[in-house]
């Protein structure tokens, strides 16, 4: 594991007695911990139990950071469309931030009204690496990537309905983008992005 | 059949016998004959057959058209990204002007160099329907959607590799368009896109 | 946006609280304001908090429609075989009549029942688009296709069983149809046929 | 093997060796002996090897018929919409022949011409058992169903491109066909229909 | 609709409501009424309110029948492996029997056990008509098929788990099946095997 | 690498010049040497140069075996229905018998004609492991494992057309086995199934 | 049925009264009787009737083992990578031990953390088949296949989200696996794993 | 177009003469032209026409390369398993070469002799980026990716036969990789690969 990265649990398929258990333990020995796709009810279990720990129930994410200083290691821009999108882009945003990172949030840029894109490309350019997060059809990825030189992390979500295919139309536009500079991750993992941001970004400081 | 449409043969698994057959009977009947699908090599046994007959290599099409006026119905465009698509958005076209429309070809419109989508952006803005023709990944369809009023007929191309699986990572992202006002016909059906764009035109003049 | 076309909320994976939220806003602005995808439970909440709105349980679609005068851009026939498509029909007429055109409405016009198509024939003839709705294998577009010269907007609908794939075989039929004329949308998006539909229809009007 | 019935050889995968050997062998001791699946490459080397033995290239068949009678045991009519599906066709024709049918061929009945079907609808009831054969979408099935009350073998073709993924758009539709009594077989799979036709024509016989 | 054959009411997706306004509707007109697909739930508010109609919790089906006489028009077999196909297996049961067909039950005949095929192998060859229910790999359709000279209609079942693919794979063999004679019906289509049974074994009687 | 077991070169994507010099450098140090998915085209460039070597057709095999005694590991039995099955059964036989293994070859031994089957049930009884090798539907793996106790290797094929899509048919039948005692290995890799058949086989020597 | 072989229930799809009364009935004549499949409610309802029997949650098996003495057929190493994989593990494990094999279990053999791999790899040689349960990317079994010379019989698991697609995506990994001597199961098929590993130990013994 | 960038021309469906045209013209304005997807057939034509090109057959790149100063700006390592990946591999290393990277191969590190792998790691580690390429079942990438802390491109392969179809077997795993630090790429895109690696490398230069 790499220095100064957070402990993270996978919370799906584990029961609140399992997470917190793993949790507890965790924080005895490290500065932050993380646990992905925790849901309401066992965020609802898990709060009380562990103290100095925040749950998000947006990105379904539960942290506890007690980092003394916060270096910054890059900084990260995470894009969506809008709400719909909004669980993954944050689980991206959240963790990277647990991972060191800036973050910066871009979060009404649709390709449907693609001038809100133009309107902020100054900011999104001085980010180090591009989270780019989108269902349906996924078409932001390639209009980005035409835009900007920075990497670009593609996150298909499951969002949609009919020919979407739980993601599946999203995951093939992203895999096939015109654009170059696009790499993807899985349907709805935001935090394989946020960690490949992160150590992306761990290149140019070390 | 509507009056003025020109009688078209799918050339695709039938003889250029069969085709001559076909062509040269419908030729003495009608002031206009298209076909398509019809391979290089076909023509060369069709076209020294077949008098006041043109073949397109690129789209594909031969075409027998005495037509003594020109009424235009309509103005359709055709957008794609460049050299590989061309076969399809041809097909489309030349369909489109044996069907009585005005054609303007916009073919270097791709989401990977966004601005001379930009450029043209007057241009296209003066159609009455767009074709919107695209293989990858297919988000030209859902960017042009985005930025104008006119109905979209998307026809996805089966270039690619990989991941776009002959064309169904583009029909799919066109499917899950977020932009509305678009519908899609079959993968590389510039043939049906253009034909629906001539029913469309009708209506504005009957 | 198109002048006079409404505002569109899309229902599915907003709260209640946020979509009453963004419809009261558009209502203060907006003469006509849809929202589709808003499930009776939803609809329960809302209705009492937002005036001068109505709920369609079938269409599933929340209306606020304060227009003075109804000028009608053209007429759309919705076609499709009975009750289990009704939905999907119904939120394609509620937005097409929300959009400004003449619903003319044909339910029972079935593959299985050929005879009722026939005798409506001259009715459907009257209308400058069409919507077929149609699950299962989707024959119904091909057959009407092959009587009449409108365009055809095509829904495959995501009912039936088994080999149905949700919608995926009635999809593909539609694709493939060899009647000229049709483009097709998402399984189940009926909202997208009534928008082209409307795009198709002001053509004629400008 | 039922008494009466042909010897069968498939002939994809084999040398032209190995068929000459099986149908010599055959010959000798059965009045029919038929092969399916024989490229007219093969044909020319094995017809002047095996004496009275009939090649038709349309339906890739070699048929031996020594009959002294021919005994009826039913009339099967075969449906398709035109060229591109016959090889499918005269495959279930001329097994059915082989196997003691009467045949009624209807080879121009598509969906798009749908007053074609009307017209030979007589003719058609006259039959015990239907085999439709149809690629594409496949509509054609649902519509005959509709119409008739004779069971119906469907039988999805290969031909078509794009989403109709060679033979799978019109197999689905097959199989939701919303049509009471229609049965299917395997893409391209003419002799399978006509064998389960000659199946259930014999049962009134017996 | 075939003289002397039920009417047919398909329950899913119907309320309670409704199949009862339809079923009670039909019953004054015609001497059998069969409704597929009736939840238990469903069934509860039905029974009372329809007089002299029984509901078949496995089935899933409700029967009105008042049929004076009982004129077999043929014998079906209906076989299948064991418990999980039941429900399947007995819908094409109840709606062979609805419809004309004497039944003979062969529910413990699974290719794990194979001889308990061959001791029913004598009864099995007394049917006119086969229908042979499988789900998992449906291997069974070629074993029967093997053994016999009947007609067999072939119904995937979606139960089995994992790559059974909710009765894909069943699908695919017996659309594949080496036994000629076979012909499939859609997953779960115990109604449309029945259906196309009573055609079948009508050609007999006529 | 096993002690006694031959090197093994995969041929495929290996150009002539390529395998001729792993072949001759192994041959320098082993006994036994095994290629396999050898064309002919190539093996006509490699039998001259490689002496001691045996080039079979069938399998596409080019074995040098130079093994001084013949212990044998065990008895595999290798099944399948007829011609098209033979490559793969053949690349089967042969790898097992350059590992050590006893080969009984059942190569007429289909779910057609079962009778078959249980003439060499005894004979099938003596091996210690089964191989199984379908295609189309895949179904002869459940009925032998039905009559057997020996663990089956089960080999998919991609012989077949429509819906065998190039062995995935015969795959999933084979998963979803009703018999137990049966693995899968992948479509045409009678290789693997030697392979693995030669590791079950030296447990009991060990 | 093996000599030594418990009788095995397979629990999805029945009710607990079905369950019931077929493990009553098969405990009056046999040592050791098997239920799998069974859920926590119904093991709740079966517990108190069937009396030395032992229900275990994390595989869902229901257990009576009376046998008086244990004869070990073999030993079975059962690798996972952790918490998820377990109830599939555990399926396996417990229906090998029924079946009459040693179980040594090695669950935190994880891709990601592979020194543990290493660090149990003289223990996992002193098995003599391998059974390597893994979901998501299922690469765990190339990897122990690498390294060891044991049968392989893997289990894909359906855990995973997104581009897992429900385990198919560890299949296909398993069945692709670039390591000799893996053959595949059907996915979650712990039993099945299982069963073919004490098949295969048998071999030895006889 | 990012600063010391190549102009690439991608080769696929453009001729001989469109490829020359375009390289020749691109020749006169920039020091590095990179041409990939080039045929052997087309280089022949190409090479002889355009002076200073170098075409490389494995890669199948056309290189026009008068840089005067190489500045190097970063490292990437390209791991594959065997000559069969060779391609793919050239492919990514020739490109990102061009891009202005220096390589370093490691291409015999293949999960089944993880030796190796584990000999070459303290190389590994000295890279900033990793492009892993795997064909067949992919699972190399989840190997690395647990033991190094270098961001993973990872680039599937279509080699492969069954059940690797053409590439999506290796794709799904790379998306499932346990491992985290993975993002993938479309198959077969070496290219893509580099490009993302060069773009990842500049983040640390600037
Ligand atoms: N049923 C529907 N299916 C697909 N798209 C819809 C539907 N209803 C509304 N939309 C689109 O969704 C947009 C609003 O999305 P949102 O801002 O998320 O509410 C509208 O402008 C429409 O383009
Ligand atoms: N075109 C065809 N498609 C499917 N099965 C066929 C076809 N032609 C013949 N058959 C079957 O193949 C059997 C002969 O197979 P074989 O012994 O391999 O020549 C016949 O008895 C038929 O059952
Ligand atoms: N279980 C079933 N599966 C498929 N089709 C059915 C089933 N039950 C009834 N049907 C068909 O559905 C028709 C009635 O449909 P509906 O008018 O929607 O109730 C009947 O005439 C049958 O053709
Ligand atoms: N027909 C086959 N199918 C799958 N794998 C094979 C086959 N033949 C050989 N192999 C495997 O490929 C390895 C050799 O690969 P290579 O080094 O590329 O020649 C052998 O050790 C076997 O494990
Ligand atoms: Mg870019
Ligand atoms: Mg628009
Ligand atoms: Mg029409
Ligand atoms: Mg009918
Ligand atoms: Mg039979
Ligand atoms: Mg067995
Ligand atoms: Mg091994
Ligand atoms: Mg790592």
């Amino acid at each position: 594991k790499r220095k100064g990265f957070p402990e993270v649990i996978y919370g799906e398929g584990k029961t609140a007695e399992q997470i917190q258990a793993i949790f507890s333990r965790l924080m005895t020995h490290h500065e932050t911990v993380l646990a992905t796709r925790i849901s309401k009810e066992k965020a609802e279990q898990l709060v009380p139990q562990l103290v100095h720990v925040t749950y998000d129930e947006c990105s379904r994410t539960l942290l506890y950071d007690e980092r003394k200083s916060f270096r910054s290691y890059g900084k990260v821009g995470v894009l969506c469309a809008g709400t719909s999108d909004l669980p993954v882009a944050e689980e991206a945003a959240i963790t990277a931030q647990a991972m060191g990172l800036e973050i910066a949030r871009f979060y009404d840029i649709g390709v449907a009204g693609i001038h809100r894109l133009f309107d902020q490309l100054e900011q999104i350019r001085t980010c180090d690496v591009l989270i780019v997060v989108a269902g349906m059809e996924g078409a932001l990825v390639s209009v980005v990537g035409g835009l900007v030189q920075q990497p670009i992390l593609a996150v298909p979500t499951s969002i949609g309905y009919g020919a979407s295919f739980h993601g599946v139309a999203a995951l093939l536009t992203m895999l096939n983008s015109c654009a170059s500079g696009v790499s993807v991750v899985n349907i709805d993992n935001g935090f394989g992005a946020a960690y490949q941001a992160a150590l992306i970004s761990r290149i140019k400081k070390e």
